[in-house]
C-alpha cells in the first residue's frame, strides 16, 4: 500500500510530537515539509526538511505550503485542556474556526489526504467503562476536548461532502524527549525537572487516578503505520493500554533520579478526567502496530534528554 | 414542578418558532422577554412581552436582557443547513463562538437554566436506522449540523464544570403560520406560495425521501411541557414520528389549494439528509406530551395564514 515519493506537510510540525514524526517520516523515506509559526524549541533545523514559517490560518501561506504535498498532518493547536478554560471562545475561534477555514479550502483538492491529531485523553470526557474503545460516547469536559471533537466532526462532514480522505488519531498522553519540561502539559518531564531542581511537586487530587502514557516514538511509529495502511476515514486510539497513577509515576521517576520529591496535594481540577486507559485493538488489527518501548525505557530516554538539555542550557 | 412567576428570556424569540413560544408561554402565565436583533416579520409587538433589541453576542445588551430572568431559551442562529455551506467558518465564528462566549458568562450564575434549540433534522446526519432515538450517533453532514452538535457539547461541558441546568431540544421540521414563505427554509409555506403564485416547484432529488414534519404549536407545547418537568440536563427529540415525502406533501397542498403545481426535478444536494423520522418516546415518557394537531389541520392553518398575509400585503 506504500505510496511512492509522498511529500508530507506537518502543520505544527515543530512541536513535541511533530519533531518525532519528522524523524520517523524521514527514516521511512518520505519528503517532509513543516508549516509552523515557530522553530523547534530544542533542535536546530533538521537537514532534509523544508520549512515554511507562518500560521495555517493565513491561507496565502498555507497555499504555498501545501503545494506539491499529498498528505497533511494537522498538529497545530493553540491550547491544552487547562489553558483552554481561560478563554473558551478563543479556543473556538482560533482552533476550530481556522481549521474549518483550512479544510474548506481543500474542497478544491489542493490536498486530498489528512491526518488529524485529536486527543484520546480529552474527547471522551469521564468514560463509562475502561479501556475506552473508539465507539465510546464522546462527552468532553474541557473546551479543548469539545474543540477536538468538533474538528473530527467537521472532517467527517467535509469528507462526506467533498471526498477528502482522512485518518483521525486520538493519542493518549505521549511523553519523551523534547516535551517541554517548562510547559503547561506533560507531567513526566515536569516531574523530572522538579525533582532535579528540588522543587515541590503539586498534585491536583489524591494522585491515585490513572491515565494512559505512551512513549512518543511509539506514537510516531503508529501514525506512520496508519498512513501506510491507507486513508480509511476512520478514528484510531493510540495508547499503551495501561493505566498509571501520578503517585506510581513519581515513584518510577524518583528511582531514576535517585531522590524523592516533596509532594503537595491540592484540590482536584474539575476539567481533569479522573481515570482513563484507551484500547489500541483497532490500530493493532489494522496495521499490526503495538507499543514497543517499555515505560521504564521511555522514562530513561526522557531523563537522559532532560539532563543533557539542562546542562547545555546552563553552559 | 411548576415554578411560580418564572420570567423567560427568548433569545432569537422574534423568529418563527419563538413567536409561537411567546404565545404558549403567555398562555401558561409566564413573564416573557425577547432579545432579538429584529422585530417579528409578520406581527406587531405582542402586548405583555418586554422587548430588548440587539444581538446576544453583545454581552452588555445580553446582561441587561438576562437581568431578572430565570430561564433562557436560545433560538438565535444565523444560518440554515443550506446557507451554512457557503461560509462554514462564519458559522463557527458567528454561531458557536458567540454562544460559547454567552454561556461562559453564565458560570457566574447570571442565569441558571437554559433551553437550547438544536436540530433533529441536522445533528444525526444520515441515520443508520429509523426512527432515530436520542442516543443515535451524531454524524452531521452540514456545517449547521456540526455547529448545533458542538453547542450541545459545550452546554454539557459548562454544565459539568459550573453546574448550569439545561434541556436540549432537537425538533424535526416545524411548519405553520409565520414561517417565512419567502425564506430559505420551510418547504411547506414555500410550496403553498409557489402553487398560489403559479410558480414551478424545484425538487432536489426524486422527492421520495421522507422527513418528519411537526406543527409548530405542538412544538411550542412540547418545549413548555419540558420546562415544567424540570431541567434534567437531557436531550429530547420533538417530532411527529411520521415520515412524509415531498411528493406526498405536494399532493396534500395541491388538494387544499385546488390546483396542481408544475414540478421540476433537480440534482440532489449532498448536504441533504435523505430519510429521517424521529422517535418522540423520550419526551412522551417524561411529560406525557404527544402531537395533537393532524398534519392536514396544520396544513389548513398554514394555508389560511398565508392567504390572509398575502392579501394584506398586496393591499
Ligand atoms: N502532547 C500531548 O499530550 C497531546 C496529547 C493528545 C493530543 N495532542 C495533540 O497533538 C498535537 C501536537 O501536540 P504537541 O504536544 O506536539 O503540541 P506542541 O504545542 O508541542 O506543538 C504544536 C505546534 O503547533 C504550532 N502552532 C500552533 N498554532 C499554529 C498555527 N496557527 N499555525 C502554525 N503552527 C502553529 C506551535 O508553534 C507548535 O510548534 C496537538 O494538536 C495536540 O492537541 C497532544
Ligand atoms: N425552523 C426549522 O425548521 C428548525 C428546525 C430545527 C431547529 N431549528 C432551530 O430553532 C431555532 C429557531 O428557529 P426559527 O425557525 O424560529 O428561526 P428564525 O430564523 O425564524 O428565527 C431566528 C431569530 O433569531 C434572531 N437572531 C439571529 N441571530 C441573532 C443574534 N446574534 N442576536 C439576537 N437575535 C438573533 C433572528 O433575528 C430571528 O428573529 C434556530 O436555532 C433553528 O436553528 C429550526
Amino acid at each position: 500500500m506504500r505510496q511512492e515519493a509522498s511529500r508530507v506537510l506537518l502543520v505544527g510540525g515543530n512541536g513535541f510530537i511533530g519533531s518525532h514524526l519528522i524523524d520517523e517520516l524521514l527514516r521511512k523515506g518520505y519528503s517532509v515539509r513543516v508549516l509552523d509559526r515557530n522553530p523547534e524549541i530544542f533542535r536546530k533545523a533538521v537537514p532534509g526538511v523544508e520549512y515554511v514559517t507562518g500560521s495555517f490560518a493565513d491561507l496565502f501561506t498555507l497555499r504555498e505550503a501545501v503545494e506539491g504535498c499529498d498528505i497533511l498532518i494537522h498538529l497545530a493547536h493553540s491550547t491544552v485542556p487547562s489553558t483552554s478554560l481561560n478563554h473558551p471562545e478563543e479556543e473556538v475561534l482560533a482552533s476550530v474556526g481556522a481549521f474549518v477555514n483550512m479544510i474548506n479550502c481543500f474542497k478544491h483538492k489542493a490536498i486530498g489526504k489528512i491526518v488529524y491529531f485529536s486527543s484520546g485523553g480529552a474527547v471522551y470526557g469521564n468514560p463509562e467503562s475502561l479501556p475506552v474503545f473508539e465507539e465510546a460516547r464522546a462527552k468532553p469536559i474541557s473546551p479543548y476536548g469539545v474543540a477536538k471533537l468538533m474538528m473530527e466532526k467537521y472532517l467527517y462532514m467535509f469528507s462526506y461532502l467533498y471526498g477528502l480522505e482522512y485518518i483521525i488519531v486520538r493519542p493518549s498522553n505521549p511523553f519523551g524527549p523534547r516535551q517541554n519540561y517548562m510547559g503547561e502539559q506533560g507531567v513526566i518531564p515536569i516531574f523530572f525537572r522538579k525533582i532535579l531542581d528540588d522543587e515541590t511537586i503539586s498534585i491536583w487530587g489524591d494522585g491515585k487516578g490513572t491515565k494512559d502514557y505512551l512513549y512518543v516514538e511509539d506514537l510516531a511509529g503508529a501514525v506512520v503505520s496508519l498512513i501506510e495502511s491507507g486513508f480509511d476515514k476512520s478514528i484510531y486510539n493510540i495508547s499503551s493500554g495501561i493505566g498509571r497513577s501520578l503517585l506510581s509515576i513519581i515513584d518510577n521517576i524518583s528511582n531514576i533520579c535517585g531522590k524523592r520529591p516533596n509532594i503537595e496535594f491540592v484540590a482536584k481540577r474539575t476539567h481533569d478526567v479522573s481515570n482513563i486507559t484507551l484500547s489500541f485493538d483497532k490500530i493493532r488489527n489494522r496495521t499490526g502496530w503495538v507499543p514497543t518501548t517499555t515505560f521504564e525505557d521511555g522514562l530513561i530516554q526522557t531523563f537522559k534528554w532532560i539532563q543533557n538539555t539542562k546542562s547545555n542550557m546552563s553552559k
